[in-house]
């Protein structure tokens, strides 16, 4: 399938991106207080409806691995994580850690960016002309304190309920990848659903899933010497500007790409930076995910031809964050 | 109920860990080669048993916050998470960074260490004379560069399965509570089942949460500007070191206390240090969660009489790690 | 001595704090480009005097310990140092590390408050009603980016030159140390400098430590099982908001205490917060060294009768801090 | 000048090792007690001698920066700086900060290797086959919780003297630099020695600085837009294995060059890493700088033709490190 045509105009960056945000907004919707966005569709009945997808108990971890070998090179200052110890083997063994009876132990800690891999947007981590979710003044919201509103905190213990993956590498693209710089329009979302049928329509208090392969080809340059490339800031393929409606229209609860940056890479505006972000997280309230790793499970939906599952996808509730590392897990 | 006597000799730890190690090792259980431990009981038949135990879609998350506010005061040079900011609100506001189209952003780091909050420890976090899960020696598994053998990135998409709250502190203590120095024993353990009923009993590849109240009584604490006091790292109710058989016999996955040490504080012996972590980690190579938060859930279990669930509790899957934060996801 | 009674209008602390600021301002002294403040005084010629001053080669630190032992407890969010090992010698001994022909290492990582400890408070920390230093609006100086104008590093090559200590706590107080909530005045510090005679005059381009004998009783209290204490950020003897004057007219490059704060703690007006810093950073665009070890420089002194010295405080040039860590050198 | 010849046996690293190490060893020089290994030869006297250089009062930072944009690329999990602000101009004028009167500050943190820039290796960096500087055990030197007998702390007073810069950049390479590879062997030294003339003769004491100006075409190009290349990891300049005997014979205190290794790079063996390391800290207990910048001293030096200077190079105190990031002022 050829990527499809859509009637983006491509001319004027700033009024597409206002025009979009004032049709998509859900400001207001769930009254002035709310602090859970698209996370207010994800309720007990959803739950209910995804727990039963678990057939077979198999599991699969969604999250990339945490540690210094990542793909981060320092964009947005996010560098890979620096785990550390406090106390090792070695030193157990050696016999100077000064506990009684033989027992040693072995600590550690880490430091890293929030979203340095398998990762959720919070919904204070993209503003829109100075404005956050629901309508929040900017400076408001998060300071250097971090989020005192909207803090990843808010859905500790929300994000769990059915999964969908839409595999548009498998669907659109070829041997199952999409290159950088492949828009993914909702006509390709509509075609991906098609065909993979039934378990894959997508609704409200959906929690979805998007491959696109570009992980599939970074794990390959890996392999072959090459690297992470520019995984992480650089081109790839994602979501187009254009599905901001399909986003909105679906009333998903959440969304995840394989993709550092969740839309298309190169933007689609010559000059721009995430415009479906700046629609999406501060006007839809919707929340993201990015760097997900859904290769495995790719797989086994491909052969069961089951494409929802239960999914879990918990933030670590780090107070004030603008976002968390995750490992969601998925069930069949 | 007062606390029942036990046959524990308490004139000879050393002597005394040893036999309960004996007693207790699954070493080789699984193979020579095995990182898992007791997760090999939690299978995929016990996932479709526990994800049949959502009924109403309620989810709870069993995490503590992570902030500069939690208990931490550099107990084993453990701290407080530091999280802090790399863009803000104020600046997007402010209209200093430098995006198209009125984006603005915020990012966020962390430093932390792995076992400051809610947490998983990993197998290779505690050692026995030397020797590390599954009799392997500890400086084979754990050195600077991290735990290259049983790091917690082993475990990163089996923990989902049915999950079993006792609520000691409700069925044993008073008000709701254990005190501090209260050993928990497999008769109170047993007496806890035999009081919730049938959704409590225990078995092969379960997840086990145990409630003591002290987190609750922090909690009031807290509220009553009194602070933390001495909740990570002090005295507290937890397993008795007699409970080793049981954990063992049991043939649990997991088990986790809403204590900062899980077992009984001070420790049962006049000199020792965590003699059961000894016991259960290298040599039933049992996962153990502490300073989770089981205040709501025990709630919720107190009002309709089940004390079983669906949990996900998937650790960050931090290469190399000898424990990892943890949002426990239970959903009945 | 008593305490002097000086003219502050403590009823009108915004009053007082615009006055002193406007009395004492040096905005555009040096030009509108100026990010160097008083260290405009501190020229080459007064190096040269400075070196003049080395007789015996006896060399102090001036600086406390960086490690997870110091006296941060949490406020403004300040830590004490982690100080972490990537390699280790146990590594090595046990030889893991894999580098040939016996060679060994040992590597580490630190994650710290730039200010938590001996430090010096860089031109961009404080502000007055949102202007920095020489009169450019804060958000244009530091964002999360950091200060990109007056950053620590614009200064890091020029902090050597004369150094003068008053001891104050000698001279004024009993038993060599001032009480909690003494406010040093001008007279005390004219005081001190006619008690210990003419090596102690202050003048243009002088780098000025003074003590108060606060560390000295804080090492004692811990030497005696007490702990810091309040050591930083609570109550202690400092300059009062009466010396701005004096801080401004005596033309000196810098100052620096033995206290966590600089100034008096509490402070002199009923409800304020730092007022002598709001004047002193922002409007005279004064260097100020916080937490400063001046014990052992002092009892030299003392014994010797000389209170001048060459001094080297050179900031860790970390682009863009608002402070550093530091270590001091006298050398007389 | 060509490269010299040498008689080093390029076949036998493990035996050309242990004979330089036999050679130039210092154990037990100072007594068994001794944690200063060569800083012992700085002593009050030649303090006195290095603080009669200072002629001009001119000063320079020999430090590079610290912050993210830095050499750093993972080498040994060695990362740039991550510098994040807890408190922000921004926040100050947007007067969310909630302090009184109108004022308002920035606060910040770090986290970093402490070798990631300008640094001090400490002694307790490098072992040789199991054995830490006179002799102590590696496992009883730097474990886990740091150095603790020779930690960079215990020089935190004492490195202040006469500095000698040594440009063998400018004395032996071509236009002023020497090739990735070029071992300068003790031949070139005292050839540029004796090409600057008198006032860069070393002996006991003193503070060597050796320019390669690798420094210098890093600059360059980052300027050209080819960034840091392998400045920090990758080939060098730098001291030829054989200088052994003439940094054991020389006394000096310590030494340092612009480089990230100090040696040259690919080492003179095959296979080896950091031989004259091996030799230098554990046998001869010496001090060595590295990343430092020479630049602008260098100039200076050429300019006015004398090449020694007072220089202040104060390791941060950091408890139990085994290398400290600096900042060295030249005085001259």
């Amino acid at each position: 399938m050829h990527q499809s045509p859509d009637d983006l105009d491509r001319t004027d960056p700033e009024g597409a991106i206002a025009a979009a945000a004032k049709r998509c907004s859900n400001w207001g919707r769930w009254g002035a207080d709310d602090v859970l966005g698209t996370m207010n569709f994800l309720d007990d009945a959803k739950r209910v409806e995804g727990a039963a997808l678990v057939r077979r108990g198999a599991s699969f971890s969604l999250s990339q691995s945490f540690d210094t070998d990542g793909p981060q090179k320092g964009w947005r200052r996010r560098t890979n994580p620096v785990h550390t110890m406090t106390d090792t083997g070695t030193d157990a063994e050696r016999g100077v850690q000064g506990f009684p009876h033989g027992i040693g132990g072995a600590d550690d800690v880490i430091a890293m960016p929030l979203q340095c891999s398998t990762q959720w947007d919070g919904l204070g981590h993209i503003f829109d002309h100075g404005f956050a979710w629901n309508g929040r003044r900017a400076g408001d919201v998060v300071t250097s304190l971090g989020d005192s509103v909207t803090g990843i905190e808010t859905v500790a213990s929300l994000i769990a309920g059915r999964g969908v993956l839409l595999d548009v590498g498998r669907a659109v693209g070829t041997d199952g990848e999409l290159p950088d710089g492949f828009a993914i329009t909702h006509q390709h979302l509509e075609a991906t659903i098609a065909a993979q049928g039934e378990s894959s329509r997508v609704g409200r208090g959906d929690l979805v899933v998007v491959r696109t392969g570009r992980l599939t080809r970074a794990r390959r340059d890996i392999a072959e010497g090459r690297g992470w490339g520019d995984y992480a800031g650089g081109d790839a393929p994602g979501l187009s500007f254009t599905t901001a409606g399909w986003l909105h229209g679906t009333e998903i609860a959440g969304i995840a790409t394989d993709t550092w940056g969740f839309e298309v890479r190169p933007n689609e505006f010559d000059v721009a930076f995430q415009p479906l972000h700046q629609v999406a997280i501060p006007n839809i309230g919707l929340f993201i995910g990015e760097m997900w790793d859904l290769d495995a499970l790719a797989a086994d939906c491909a052969e069961d031809g089951r494409y929802d599952f239960w999914l879990t996808a918990a933030p670590l509730p780090v107070t004030g964050a603008v976002g968390s590392p995750v490992n969601p897990i998925a069930v069949k």
